[in-house]
């Protein structure tokens, strides 16, 4: 191994650790932390935030940068050092662009706007949040011009996200997307079909539920003696090393559709980080290529491969078996259906497979002309109402169930939304990859069976860890670059066929 | 406050705050890290460690030592600055004193032991040990050089955990004690009395196990709002801050004792560590003034009130009413003779209350015998059963059951045992302080009442965490020093009456 790179790697080494240690206080916040350890825990958090920021931007960590990219010039740049150095200067850079004073105060923003957020939101009152909006649209004006971008300040937000992904290449592929999705909608909608998902709304045991999701998980390949599933109130996955990824889920003992698929989806984000190559750990490598590139791997499994009729053709006998009063009378295609209900509605989070990315293309629209001035916060809850009629042919009866539903525009995080929708597309394009590869796979899904396609996933995106930027990675994997055919094609043969269309 | 004071407060913020981070990495490895965890959770550790340490034996501590011992002149001794500065410079002086190279000595050597000590165990085989232990032994003086000494080497070693406390005054206090241990021990097995432990050698289930412990802790005052309590292989308590106080235990269902006792004894730590007063949290005077004190207020909770005849004179109802098939035919009096049986073994941990304390004189003479060479360590098996016989009257059939039982020495932990003592017999001294201001204590116990005791404890013990040194709290709080004339008529007086004496 390249000398200074090592010494490089061993620097780095003590900024994963402490990024790690950090992951698991909030692990334990989120997941067992008695109340009274609040005050103490954001102490802690604060200490491990500072020193791994203060040794990462520290002077010596330049030099050895600057050592280590003279060293890799002679390397192939698809080695591991080589992308180490890479990603290690992409990182410093962005981490001594932004002025202390600006993460502060961005910091700050997100307390203080998060706090005006959750009240507005629970008495639907959009002038009160006018001013935090306003403010969060400011400052990351001002975090995008300390980044720096070619050719538009949005470039700067996404890529935070998104390595190397530009607002244009997002804006083209939205643009194409959508018109087709806004035509599957209303063809869903006049549709004779009509489907019910009451089925999934009864009670259902929360042990059992944990124990049909975890049989799941593990038959999917997640890898339980490198990884554990808690109980919290917002659902999440973290990793302090590819040995150890964990993720959390929420029962509700109304609804079986809640911790299934949330299992199934959390699932997919902790194989991803399992499946990094054992070269990359302990190195800033070891985790995603992007929140687009992860998003893809969690939808894959919750969406493409969970609720896809081969799979509940295996797995609902022991749904059935598991909820003998419930579903021991449903046909699997009854269940099958319920789980794939098409039906615009104001909630993102709860949006169906077909709605869900117009939901995105909305928030993508809109934090576009908040930026760039086109629209004015204090008219953001209008222009939010009108998209959702343009696009869904429906109008949130207040703000509640509109522009003040999400959490992310409180914390000033604009840019981060396209990845959910990135995701969705990618998701099909790589499966579509994999069943090139390999036809047999939904019989392999039929018998429940799931190696092939978690090996060519593993082959081509998860063992790479962070190595590439997203657009490397997808055209590596699936020989093209990112395009929504994969993913329309996905959508209109599936929903075609239950919808007949 | 003082400005120099809180400078260097501010420094030692971030040294607890990585001390704590560490802690709570501790727990989680012991409680609910996946196997997989293990290797990145040493790196991680050992970053946070070494951290915690460049930081705390930097100079800019020392220069921040410096101004602060200026500036305290001025105050009154007693006060926290004053005491924070106290405990800093001690705290500084030991970190720097002993060399990295020493240090990492040390913990090799441990890690290496430790190994070779599992083994040995396991097989009853003292000789492949001997290498090992004598090394721990060559360390331990090393290590007391290092830190330096006024009378004998043994005393650097001790004041470790008990900071200004003599080998001369242990030895005393041990020498005093003994014979009195002796005569107990012998009178007891000639005492016509015979007790039976089976009741408690029954199966128990564990959950329910779990729900009289917690509830008798809570009874006591442990806040669980600040704490928490999970599974582990042996049992301990942790602190992230007073705060977030937590305690492990180990159930076993064939045996009530087990959990039990030690859940009371935990707790015992952990309201310790939540009544620390608030102007202390976050400095490194926010935990317990020693080993032998903190052992005190574990003892006392466990043995003195949880053992006691007006404890379960209350409990006891409880208890059957939770275990009616075990202990529904059982008399309360059969329970607590059961609970106090006084009978020679050669497990120290599973020692009662009055043969506990020869275990450790044992070990106290043996390790002043190792470290001053009057006991080679070839022969320390050998010495071992002769002491056992002389202070127990039995002999272990072999070396698991006799020298190699304890893990302390592989780990070259040389010092440590006496602290057990000391708080057996610091928590009769501490109780009698207690009784004598509030005489009607054991009434209220009888009531299941424990609040007048606790702030007892907390007045004259807990609230002062680590301000002063362990002779100090004594005295202020008992009156007198370190004594062993309650603990003395404690058991007299309890065991006397059960074994007719």
């Amino acid at each position: 191994m390249a000398n200074d790179v090592q010494r490089l790697r061993e620097r780095l080494a003590t900024v994963v650790n402490l990024d790690h240690a950090a992951a698991v206080l909030g692990w334990d916040q989120q997941t067992y932390m008695p109340p009274g350890g609040a005050r103490a825990r954001g102490e802690q958090l604060a200490t491990l935030t500072r020193l791994s920021h203060e040794i990462f931007t520290d002077q010596e960590t330049a030099h050895l940068i600057d050592l280590a990219e003279q060293e890799v010039r002679s390397l192939p740049p698809e080695s591991v050092d080589a992308a180490l150095t890479r990603v290690a200067r992409r990182d410093y850079d962005k981490a001594t662009r932004v002025p202390a004073s600006l993460v502060a105060e961005l910091s700050r923003h997100a307390v203080e706007a998060h706090a005006v957020w959750v009240q507005a939101r629970e008495t639907a009152d959009f002038p009160m949040f006018v001013p935090s909006l306003q403010r969060s649209v400011e400052l990351s004006r001002e975090l995008a011009e300390a980044l720096g971008y070619e050719d538009q300040p949005y470039d700067a937000l996404l890529d935070q996200f998104e390595p190397g992904m530009k607002t244009a290449q997002v804006r083209d592929i939205f643009t194409t997307l959508r018109p087709h999705l806004i035509e599957l909608v209303q063809a869903v909608a006049s549709s004779p079909v009509k489907m019910d998902a009451g089925i999934l709304h009864q009670e259902f045991d929360e042990g059992k539920q944990e124990h049909v999701g975890r049989l799941i998980a593990t038959r999917y390949g997640y890898d339980f003696t490198r990884g554990r599933q808690d109980r919290t109130v917002h659902p999440f996955e973290t990793s302090f090393s590819r040995d150890d990824v964990r993720i959390t889920t929420r029962f509700d003992k109304d609804f079986l559709g809640s911790s299934l698929f949330s299992t199934l989806h959390e699932s997919g984000h902790a194989m991803y980080e399992q499946g990094v190559g054992e070269d990359l750990e302990g190195t800033p490598l070891a985790q995603g290529a992007s929140l687009g590139v992860h998003e893809s791997q969690s939808r894959l499994w919750e969406n493409i491969v969970g609720r896809s009729r081969p799979f509940w053709e295996y797995f609902y006998p022991t749904l059935q078996e598991t909820f003998p009063e419930r579903l021991g009378q449903v046909p699997m295609e009854t269940f099958y259906r319920a789980v794939n209900i098409v039906q615009p509605s104001f909630i993102r989070t709860e949006a169906d497979e077909v709605t869900y990315n117009l939901h995105i293309m909305l928030r993508f629209e809109m934090e576009l002309g908040m930026l760039d001035g086109s629209i004015p916060a204090v008219d953001a809850n209008r222009v939010w109402d009108d998209l959702m009629d343009q696009y869904l042919g429906i109008r949130p009866p207040n703000d509640r169930l509109g522009i003040l539903q999400d959490v992310h525009w409180s914390g000033g995080m604009l840019g981060y939304f396209s990845t959910y929708a990135l995701g969705n597309i990618l998701s099909a394009q790589f499966y579509a990859g994999a069943l090139r590869a390999h036809p047999s796979i939904p019989d392999e899904i039929r018998q429940g069976e799931f190696a092939t396609l978690r090996h060519w996933l593993s082959e081509h995106v998860y063992r790479y860890g962070r190595m590439d930027e997203p657009n490397t990675l997808i055209e590596r994997a699936t020989g093209s670059p990112l395009t929504i055919e994969p993913y329309l094609q996905y959508l209109r043969t599936k929903f075609g066929e239950l919808y007949r269309l």
